[in-house]
């Protein structure tokens, strides 16, 4: 298995900017600078009504409910400024990959944080988005996405 | 039960927060405006050296380890610039809060969002820290702390 493999580089863009990484020499991590902003953290919920209410009453800026039936959830982002969000999840449909979280934990912080890549490595910036695992995060699904 | 106490607001300052923001109507929820900046995201985990080598390896800054027996914990805070920091959480001690979370989800993101308070409460700031209810936020523990 390569490095890439082992980090979860999954897609081909990743996998090139992974070995840039790697020829800084063997004693940096082949993601070592990649790590940005905090866009959201995401958060699984029964009921979406009422946890986008919670941050209403609040006076967060929330958003409208956005169904995303190719990842199975619908989605409501709650902006925390200067720069963060939370990303509420609602299942949508028998499929949904939240489902299983929810069944667990009835609702809460999912194992998701999102981060942008960071400036430094823009000349090896992904064209989409990877994962990584969350036995090398700590039990945490690590996603970085460019924006 | 108050208005204060149904909200969480435990301690006398935040009660007269709380009662403050109250003031402004009963449409307004006691505790509107008081939302700031995310201050830090909680991740417990099982192996505090493995978890917070893996940041280390990104390029965070990672602090010291501090344990802090008192509320059973040891913690690390990851720094994700400009502003936002996780706080990886080891168990200290048989009473630890954070045991249950991971005797239940083996690691990851525990339900604690803490938050500090916005510029515009701060003349009704608090001088200690409140929690508002898992039942209230969506399943999420909600920290309000006067840094």
């Amino acid at each position: 298995m390569s490095i890439a493999d082992q980090m979860g580089c999954s897609s081909n863009s990743w996998r090139r900017a992974c070995f840039a990484g790697s020829q800084k020499g063997f004693a940096s991590h082949p993601l070592a600078g990649l790590l940005g902003r905090l866009n959201h953290v995401a958060v699984a919920t029964g009921d979406l009504e009422k946890t986008a209410k919670f941050y209403k009453d609040l006076d967060a800026k929330v958003s409208a409910t956005v169904p995303l039936p190719e990842h199975g959830v619908y989605t409501v982002f709650v902006e925390l400024p200067p720069d963060t969000k939370l990303e509420l999840l609602l299942p949508l449909g028998d499929k949904s990959p939240i489902q299983a979280f929810l069944n667990k934990n009835k609702s809460g912080v999912s194992n998701l944080l999102e981060f942008v890549p960071s400036m430094r490595s823009q000349k090896s910036a992904p064209t989409t988005n990877v994962f990584l695992h969350p036995k090398d995060c700590g039990g945490v699904l690590v996603e970085l996405e460019q924006e």
